[in-house]
């Protein structure tokens, strides 16, 4: 049998909102590359997972620093890149797991833009962050002719404010850190009564907040934390 | 045991890109809705999930009318969200299915708006058509402080030049009927060549398109073709 790459999208969080395909390729891996928050940290990434791995898989944790350095940064997804072409190389199964979709605001991207050989890739998709809160909320994204901006809070805050004007519905994402500045913004565009925020969506330490104008502007926010704005949503 | 109502993603057409918490559901409704596109048709949500159901599954096709005449979509969603309301105060585990992801452009959204009773829904998130597209195609949807837009093609030809002229990508559902306009949108914003098509991705008729200046402007194209833009995109 000869190698082959998985990116795996767990989904949002919850360990059964990861497609049958990706359980089923779990069960089957020789190897998986687990991303770490910290060098020699857990991964939340693997801890969804952790379930449908078969017994013969080596599970590898790989930390991703979030230094500023670019070099540092490139150093490393050139030596993960280069251990999973190696590992394919080698004739194995290998998995690659990412939070969300793996398409979506993720270092596997990184790892996808240096891989030797793109054709022994396989992507699964996965249900984002922002569906789940959707979802759990009862909050559509977008209807009919409406349009939806989806933005990470570290673009320019130009850019934000023209989303925030343009678009029917809006998912800001990474707003931990800036949740002080976005929520001016919101208020500067009428749009803090169209907005709810949730953090850590379908995970245990899941938390939501329907009313931004009552969040103070230091409520201490977990890393996962995404704001969704809809204008035109109304119960008949 | 009381009645809920569960919303069910099918994701974007392979029955194993459905998640693995929908596919359980399936397995212990009662009763299943199932949206079809004509009249005493098939439904292709359907066919996704069929799979999963139980033997003790009813299931309910259900016609909504693509007409312009409001008032006739109007009393078909007052009428199917009577019925599910009705069989949730019966007490039934009811499923309504909806393909890609049950917030996005989807009709689902229509019926809850109408429910008498919301706190007995359980809406379960999936695969976006998108996402799947950005997986067989290995192209991503955002990367840093990169932004998405997502739009139908029947919004109004102003929005659709802005968003392509602010966002580094873009994903344009809803093309069927409306290539050779979209075609000129993008040739006249420069973006013809970090343009890609796809029609049913990840069902068995799956299409796809990376040069659209070499589509004719009357090429006949399947109903669900979306199109994928990314202005940034460069292998290493």
């Amino acid at each position: 049998m000869s190698g082959k790459l998985y990116a795996l999208s767990t989904g949002p969080g919850a360990a059964d909102l990861i497609t049958v395909r990706g359980a089923r390729i779990l069960g089957n891996l020789d190897v998986l590359y687990a991303p770490a928050g910290r060098k020699g940290g857990d991964s939340l990434a693997l801890s969804i997972v952790r379930e449908y791995l078969g017994e013969q898989t080596d599970v590898r944790c790989c930390h991703f620093p979030m230094s500023a350095d670019s070099a540092e940064k490139e150093a490393v997804w050139n030596e993960v890149a280069a251990a999973l072409d190696a590992e394919v190389q080698a004739g194995k199964q290998v998995g690659f797991i990412t939070l969300g979709d793996a398409m979506l605001f993720s270092t596997w991207v990184f790892l996808l833009q240096r891989l030797q050989h793109p054709e022994h890739v396989e992507i699964v998709p996965g249900v984002t962050s922002f569906a789940a809160i959707a979802a759990r909320t009862q909050t559509p994204l977008a209807m009919e002719q409406q349009s939806l901006a989806v933005l990470s809070c570290t673009a320019p805050e130009s850019d934000i404010r023209q989303a925030l004007q343009q678009h029917d519905s809006l998912v800001l994402m990474k707003v931990y850190g800036r949740f002080a500045r976005i929520k001016t913004l919101l208020h500067e565009a009428g749009l803090l009564n169209c907005a709810l925020m949730m953090s850590e969506a379908t995970l245990p330490g899941e938390q939501s907040w329907r009313h931004l104008c009552e969040v103070s502007d230091d409520q201490p926010l977990p890393y996962f934390s995404t704001i969704l704005v809809n204008k035109q949503w109304v119960r008949v």
